[in-house]
C-alpha cells in the first residue's frame, strides 16, 4: 500500500471505519508549533458525520488524541502521531459483503488485490473515514500557515446541476473562510443553499446520491513553492487529491476552460501594484511551471455521487461466480460533498507546508 | 528541485533546452528487455518539433543515446540512463530574457526560486523539451507492457472550440493505437484533421496559440494496480501528468461531468461475461478505490495555449521594477496539442509499470 | 526527523519515554499473514526492562495493542499501526534536564536542533524505549521470514574484556535460535553468563556501567537480496543498525579483520554440495557485491557503555552558559547489551524483509 | 537496483566499466554554486587507476562532462548530471565471466538477482569504477561545505598489518587535509609510506592482494545535523559507506573499542571554551543521539582485499554446474585501499551537506 506521502513534511496514514483507531504519523513539524486544539476539533467536526439530514446518521465523535510529539502543547520536532478511536461499531454480518461487489465501489479491485482479505467493515482501509486522520493533518498545517500570513479556504461550486457562484479573488480572505468554516454548507448564498438541500434530498427519498465540485484557495502564498520537475506544486497537490476517496478529476486555474481560448485572452500579464508582482488575470491559478507565483492559488475537485445507494443495482457474487442483485442496507451520505469541503482544505495546506519546509522556510 | 519520481520504476530526470544534453536515468527495470529502438525513436519522432506548420520550425533529432544498463541490446538490470544532446543552439543574447518576465511561462517564479541564477536560455530546465527524456522512458515502459498484453494510446479530443469524438470502449485496439501513432495528429476522423489544422493556422497568422484535451486510453490493464491511500493509480498518473508542461487539469472516466448524474446513474455496475468480471459502463475510467478494476483505464488531461506567443503583451521589467511590453520572438509552437500526445502516452505507461513493478510483476 | 525507513516494506515510528504512547505504522505488509502474537509478545519481553539486576528497574508491560491493518487476526494488506502506551510516569521535575546537559546523551544537540522544545522526559524521542516499536516489527517480520525458512537469531558476543565464543555456522539453527530467545542473556555458555554477571554487578556498584558487541546472523537466505549500488543489503542493516542508540560500530562477516589477511586468505570459494552453491568460508558475512550470496547473513555491532551513569561526571548548564557537576539520579541499566539483542535480531528481520518484498517476494 | 540516495540532495547513479559512460543526477542543489573544475579534476584524480605500481595499469582519464544545471560556470538550481565517458576498453572474450563465477565478487549474487543478464564485463555496474561519479559529487559537495568553513579529510589508517597513527584533533586542518590530498598515498608518515609499498608490492609480486582502513575527519561541522530515528547522521554516512563496494565494517569514534571501557571512562564530558561548547575526548566521534554535536565527526572503515587475484582460486562453473579452477587474468590493483581514500572523504560529504539543507540550510 502507499501510506507515506511528502518530502520535507511527511505522513503516515493507518486505519479502517470499523477497526480499533484510524491515525496518522507526522513527520518533520518544527518544534515550537502551538497546537490549536481548538481550531482541529473545529475542522474534525466540520468532516465528521451525523450531523443533519443530507449525511449519514452514524454518529462519530471524532475526537482525536494526540500520542506523541508534543510537550506542554508545543510541537518537539519529534514525529506527532494522532489517533481517532473507532466507537460506534456495529456488530452485524459481513459475510456478503465478501462476496457481492458494490458497483463503483473498492470492493472489487480491492478483493483481487488483498486476495479476498481486505476488511470489508464499512469499507476498511477504503473507508472516507480514512479523511479524518488527513483533516487532522491538514488542520494542523493550516494553523502553521496561518502563523505565516497564508490562508486556505475552500467552498462547494456545484452540487449536481446546480452551480454556486464563486467569489472574485479580491473578495477572498481570512474572514471569508472563517465564515464558510462555519457554515453547515460552505456556500455563501443561502438561497443556493435551500435549493441544494432540496436536492440531496430529493436523492435521499429516492435512495440516491448526488455528487459534486469543490473549490479551494489558498491566499498569501509567497512566490518560490514548488519542485519541478516531477514535483510541481500542482503535482503534489494532484497527488493529494487522488488520494482522497471520490475524486475524479482536478483543475487549475481557469482549468479545462482555458483550452478554448487563444493564448493571448488567458495569458497572465504582470504588472507592478505597490512594488509587488501581481498578474491582472489569474488563469493560471498562481501557479507556472509547478510553481507559485505570488498570486491566489486555486483549483477545483470533482467528488462523484456517493456509491452507496439503497436502490436495487446488478452486480456480481464473487463466490458464486454469478451475476446477482444486490440492494445495499445501512446509513450512507446522499451526498459527502458538504463533508468533503475540509479534506479538501487540508490537502491544499499539507501540499503548501510541505513545500515550504522543502524551500528551507521550516524555521522562517 | 524534484528531478525523481517513483516507488519501484524510479526516473532520475535532467537537462535544459540549451545546455548539453538532457537525459533520464531509470531505475528498477527487470532484466532481459529487449530495447526496441525502433519503437522509442518512432515516439521520439512524434514528440519532436520542425516537422510541420503547426510546430515550432526548430528542427532537433532528438536522436538518443543509451549510456549505461543496457548489454547485447537487452536490459541488465542496472540503471539505465538515457541522453538526448541538444544541437539547433543558435548563439544569441539571453539578457532580455533575465529581466523582462514572459507571462504565463516560468520565468518569474523561476526567478525567485532560484534567484535570477536558473537557465532562460529556451526556458532552461522549464522547457517543453525535458518531455524528451520523458518519452523515452514512457516509450521502454510502452513496449514492456505490451509483452504483458497492455497496450496504450492516446488521441485529441479537442482543439480549440473543435471537438473529436472519442471511439467507444470497444474499439479500442493495439491496432487503433499503432494507426494513431503514425499519423501526423492523432485524430482518426480525417475532416475533424482539416478543420483543426485551420485553427492552428488562424492562431500562427494571429501570432497568437491555442490549446486543447487530450484523451488518454490503457487495454488489458490487469484489476488490482494501485497503492492506496496516498499512491493510488490516479495519484501517480495525475502526479506525472502535472509535471508535464502546460497541463492544467485532468479527469478520469466521466471526470467533471460525473457530478451532473445521479449515483445511480453513474455507478458501473459489474457482470460476468464469460466468466471474465466486466464493468457495463465505465464512468470509473478503469478506476475504483484508487486500484484498476480490469477495464480499461482512461483520462483526459488539458493542455493550454502556448503561452509563447507573438503578440504585444504586457508585463514587467524585474531588474528596473517597472512595468513593460513584450514581444516575444524567435520559433514557437501556436499548438503544442499534436506533439503533446505521445507524453500523454507516456505517463500512462510509466506509471502502470510502475504499479506493476511495484505488485511484484517484475518477472512475471 | 527521520521517522520513515524502507522501499517495500515501510516503517513510520513515533514515541516519547513519557509521551503517552509509542508506535510503528508498518506499510507494505503482505495480506493473510497471520499474526503471532505469543512470539511478538515474547520479543518484547526480551527487550521490556525491568526483570533482573543488570537492567533498570522501571517496569514496563510493553504490552502492544494493534490499531489497523489486521482482521480476524490476519493482515489485511493496509498499513498495521501498533501502539505500546507508557504506563509508569513519575511525575518529577525535568527543568534541570533541559540546563544540564548529560555527557555522551542526545541533550546537547537536540537542544540545538529542536531549539530547546525537544521533550527531555527520559530521553524523549531519544529513549531506548523508542525500540520497542521496532522490536514489534522485527517480530512480525521475523515471524513472516520463517514462514519462508529463514531464521534470525543474535548473541552477545562480549561485555566489556569478556568475550563469549561464537557458534560455527554449522551449528546455527532455528532450534539454537530459539534456544537463546528463551534464556535471560543470550549466551551458550553458562560459565561465561556468570562472569559477565559479575562484570556487570562490579559496574552497577560503582555507578558506572559497561557495553559490549552483539553478533546476528540469519540463516535459509536466499541468494538475490540486496539493490546495490545505493541500497544494498549491508546498507539497509547498517542504516537501521546506526538508528538504534547506543550503536557505534557494525562490521560484516570478518569485519574490521578482514584487512589484515591477503586476498587469497579470505576470498571465499564457492563449491556445489549436493547441487547447492556454497562458499568454503563465509569472511564476507554472506553478502557480495551487496547482494545476499545463499550463505548465513552476519554481523556484529558494538553498543557502548550506558551513557547514564550516577557518577560525578562534569558538563555545562546551558542556560547559564557555565560549567558545572552533574549527578544522574534515577533508575539506569548498568548494561544495555542484554535487551539489544533482540533488538539487533530485529533490524536484521526487517531489513531482509524489505528486500524480499523488493525483489517481488511479497506473495510467494 | 538501488541507484538513488539522499533526501534533500538527491543522487542517483549510473554506469559500468565497460558501457558507454558512468554518471550521476544531483538534484536538490542550491543555486549560484560556483563549479571547481580544478579541485573537482584534483579529486578525480585522485581515484584514478593507472598512476603508479599498487595500482592497476588500465588507464582511464577520468574526465568529466557536466550535461545539465550549470550556466556560465554556477549551478542554475535545476538537476546536474556528470558523466565520464568510458575509453580504455579492450575487446575481448568475456564468456568465461559468464560462466566461472570469481569468488569474493558480485558474479554469483548478481548471476542470480538478474537471471545472467548483469553486464560481466569489467565488473559491470559492480565495477570499483562506478565510485567515479560518486567523487564527482562528493567533490562538488566538499567545495560547497569548504564555503560553509566546513572541511572533509581522510588518510589510511592502515594497510595489512601495518598501522599508522592518526593525529590528534587539534591536528586536524584545512591545510593538513589538501597536503594529504596533494600525496600519492594519504598518510603522513612518509617511513610508513616505504613500508606499506613494500607491503603492496609483496602482494602483487604473489598475485595477491592486501586492504586496509581508512578514517575520516570533518571539522567545522555545527551541531545540529542528523534526522534521527531512522536518518540519523551515522545511519545516512554507513548507508553511503556500504554502497562502496569492498567495505565490510564502518566505526564511529572509539568504534568497537568503546566497548572495553566503562562508561565512566569514555563519556563525553562537555566543558566551555571561550563561550564555545566543546567535549574533553570525542569518543563518539561528533555525533550522539544521531545528531552532530559540534566536535569534529569522524568514522573508520575497512576496505577487504581487493578479490580480483591472479592465484589459482578454486570456484564454480555455473553452466556446467561443476567444481572449477579460476586464474583471474588481466590488470588488477593489489591493493585498492590508496585510491578509495578520496571516496571515503566523498561519501563524508554528500552525507553532511544532504543533512544541511534537510535543516534549511540550503541558501544559508
Amino acid at each position: 500500500m502507499g501510506a507515506n506521502w511528502g518530502h520535507s513534511l511527511r505522513l503516515s496514514i493507518f486505519g479502517e471505519s470499523h477497526g480499533k483507531a484510524l491515525g496518522i504519523n507526522i513527520d518533520g513539524l518544527a518544534s515550537d508549533i502551538d497546537i490549536d486544539f481548538e481550531s482541529i476539533e473545529r475542522d474534525m467536526g466540520r468532516r465528521a458525520p451525523g450531523k443533519n439530514s443530507f449525511s449519514t446518521q452514524r454518529k462519530e465523535s471524532d475526537s482525536f488524541e494526540i500520542l506523541s510529539g508534543i510537550c506542554d502543547g508545543k510541537t518537539t520536532g519529534a514525529p506527532l502521531c494522532a489517533i481517532i478511536r473507532n466507537e460506534d461499531k456495529k456488530s452485524k454480518d459481513y459475510s456478503k459483503l465478501k462476496e457481492v461487489m458494490r458497483p463503483s465501489h473498492s470492493d472489487y479491485p480491492a478483493y483481487i488485490k488483498y486476495r479476498g482479505y481486505n476488511d470489508v467493515r464499512g469499507g476498511g482501509h477504503f473507508s472516507g473515514r480514512i479523511t479524518a486522520p488527513l483533516v487532522f493533518a491538514g488542520s494542523l498545517a493550516k494553523s502553521i500557515l496561518a502563523k505565516k500570513g497564508i490562508y486556505v479556504g475552500a467552498m462547494i461550486e456545484s452540487i449536481k446541476n446546480i452551480e454556486v457562484e464563486m467569489p472574485t479573488e479580491d473578495r477572498l480572505s481570512k474572514e471569508l473562510f472563517d465564515e464558510l468554516a462555519k457554515k453547515e454548507m460552505a456556500i455563501l448564498d443561502e438561497k443556493k443553499i435551500v435549493k441544494i438541500k432540496e436536492e440531496i434530498e430529493r436523492a435521499r427519498m429516492n435512495q440516491d446520491s448526488v455528487g459534486g465540485t469543490i473549490e479551494c484557495f489558498a491566499i498569501g502564498v509567497p512566490a518560490g513553492l514548488g519542485e519541478p520537475f516531477f514535483d510541481s506544486l500542482e503535482s503534489s497537490i494532484a497527488h493529494l487529491a487522488f488520494s482522497v476517496p471520490a475524486v475524479k478529476g482536478i483543475e487549475f486555474g481557469k482549468g479545462f476552460d482555458i483550452a478554448k481560448y487563444y493564448g493571448s485572452e488567458v495569458n497572465d500579464e504582470y504588472y507592478y501594484k505597490n512594488s509587488i508582482v501581481k498578474t491582472k488575470s489569474n488563469n493560471n491559478g498562481g501557479i507556472l511551471g509547478g510553481i507559485s507565483n505570488g498570486m491566489p492559488i486555486n483549483f477545483k475537485v470533482v467528488i462523484k455521487p456517493t456509491p452507496s445507494i439503497s436502490k436495487l443495482q446488478h452486480t456480481i457474487n464473487i463466490k458464486d461466480k454469478k451475476d446477482c442483485e444486490l440492494e445495499i442496507e445501512g446509513r450512507h451520505d446522499p451526498c459527502i460533498v458538504p463533508r468533503a469541503v475540509v479534506v479538501i482544505e487540508s490537502i491544499m495546506a499539507i501540499a503548501l507546508l510541505d513545500k515550504i519546509y522543502e524551500a528551507g522556510g521550516r524555521y522562517e
